[in-house]
């Protein structure tokens, strides 16, 4: 299934969807393991470098994903880590003084699968524009494409036997 | 001048505003120090007691106001502590899973005067017209003049010469 996104005109919302071939508990440590999130998270053509990575509520983190053209580093803090509660701040630092609060909940959808719902809420609804503008569901999509992967090189390494 | 709060139909937000004849300076301590916030946050005929209190971004703190009658409390993460930007989140407990954020901008408006901006979004619509039904106007205005007397106590400290 690929990524759902709706952000209706005139809110500050951005409501996501999509489901994966793996348990819920996997998807939960792909989203707060340091050593997992750096796999997948933002566009496949980005190396994700973590500078703070502290997940737990009160933690926090920041993060530059880059290459030879650019750098774009962001920050925030957990506000929560449950499985069906993941909350946290996140702020862009090229956009100073913008923060969003994002919501990611897992959901077990029975044989093995999963449902990823995220929930962002910004400050305003031209903030909430401006980053839809900024082109995020196509680095959100890749993201999430480069996750699938990662759930099933997990699910199913390479040289195990079964 | 009184407190001023807008709560626009349909959206997730709450802006309120409010002038004190106190330096931004002032007024940013109290928002931040622990043996300042105790003197004024919240309803007048409650005691406030902090659990944790660790006011710098990353930091989470929790408190309590209570009386005879009950308890309510409170928790959440600092993301940032700028005078002219204080972000954090804000959950109740007794109403767990809805999560705001919250920012205090506070301006110097000359002669020694600052203006108190706060802006808090909410996960929802209906989170937003639960909070303001909750009568949080009521308490917010008792803790605004509590913190009016606190600002002039600190300015003019009793039995100091001028």
């Amino acid at each position: 299934m690929k990524l759902r996104i709706n952000a209706p005109a005139g809110t500050p919302f951005i409501d996501t969807e999509r489901e994966f071939d793996a348990p819920r508990e996997l998807v939960h440590r792909a989203f707060l393991e340091p050593e997992l999130i750096v796999q997948w998270l933002g566009p496949r053509k980005y190396r994700m470098t973590l500078d703070k990575w502290d997940a737990r509520p009160g933690g926090e983190y920041r993060y530059v994903h880059g290459n030879d053209e650019g750098q774009f580093a962001f920050h925030g803090v957990f506000h929560s880590t449950d499985v069906d509660n993941i909350v946290q701040t996140f702020e862009f630092e090229a956009w100073p003084g913008h923060v969003s609060l994002e919501q990611i909940v897992i959901e077990d959808i029975g044989s093995g699968r999963s449902r990823v719902r995220g929930h962002s809420v910004y400050q305003s609804v031209a903030d909430r524009d401006g980053m839809v503008e900024s082109g995020m569901s196509e680095g959100m999509d890749d993201g999430y494409n480069r996750l699938e992967e990662l759930l099933a090189r997990l699910a199913h390494p390479v040289g195990a036997t079964s």
